[in-house]
């Protein structure tokens, strides 16, 4: 797929607007994917990305022990593999193989990108004291990518119970606003 | 307007998909209103929120020190007002009075409603230990309102430079995902 560095200092606005996000992390040569609506930006540059990963989640001792993920956003075409992935555990399934996702190599870390989505942040965790109370970690964006023949990606958004906003039109308003 | 309260197991579903939010504050009699699109849910019961409040917003020194604040929930239609509040500072003017917002009395908390927006949750901070260094503050919501009648919130999702992202259609999967 077409991919082209994005710079660092637009990552925020991929994920200002609260897409859920494949997030992908990697031990001793296996990857797993989970799917992840509980995050925030914190800081524009560099990047700082505040996400809860729970503890009941196979990823969160993945991401503890090797401090490095991705997170990838889909758009709405691939709807049903993100609730796949939401509902089964990397303790049981090989997610790749089972919702037909593809991994690629990343640049800067061993988790791989899922080639199917439209953007991939290359994460590495710099905060992960709020991990045992709140399930916190504070990741750095170190390398960013984007498909840039993706004008209008339809995001999805995450209501509770696999509802779904989808993103509809943009409006563009005057603002001094970052 | 119609308000109803909203158990407050059902508060992430308001905040999970990333709508851009105003968060106001009140401190001796005076009200303030700021935009905030930088927030994701903690927990869902009781329900905890993150938040950054930028030292550099006139909102950071009233939200720590009064240790109170309500998210209140726009749609599309006050996004002119949203955008107004995010290019000013309740420092020089009056926000409520100048984008004609309505403040209206909260149950447990000083700061006010914003009575055009169509779900509020009462906050109180109960971690702040993240304010220092990250400008993260832990809400916990302890009271939820929403306006039933409005079954299609047009949510707007900020992705910088004054764009926004509005929600559009929903699509419903199977899911075993809360």
């Amino acid at each position: 797929m077409a991919r082209k560095s994005l710079a660092l200092s637009e990552v925020y606005r991929l994920l200002e607007p609260g897409p859920v996000v494949l997030l992908t992390t990697a031990r001793k040569g296996r990857a797993n994917v989970m799917t992840m609506s509980w995050h925030t930006m914190m800081e524009f540059e560099p990047p700082l990305v505040g996400c809860v990963v729970s503890n009941r989640n196979f990823t969160f001792n993945i991401l503890k022990s090797t401090g490095e993920c991705v997170i990838n956003i889909p758009t709405v075409e691939l709807a049903v593999r993100v609730v796949g992935c939401g509902n089964t555990s990397g303790r049981d399934v090989d997610k790749f193989q089972t919702f037909h996702l593809t991994p690629a190599p990343a640049s800067r870390v061993q988790a791989p990108l899922v080639e199917e989505c439209y953007a991939h942040l290359e994460c590495r965790v710099v905060d992960a004291r709020m991990a045992a109370k709140y399930n916190f970690f504070i990741l750095e964006v170190i390398k960013a990518w984007i498909n840039p023949s993706r004008k209008h990606p339809r995001t999805i958004h995450h209501t509770g119970r696999g509802v779904f906003l989808v993103a509809g039109k943009t409006i563009k308003l005057r603002s001094k606003m970052k």
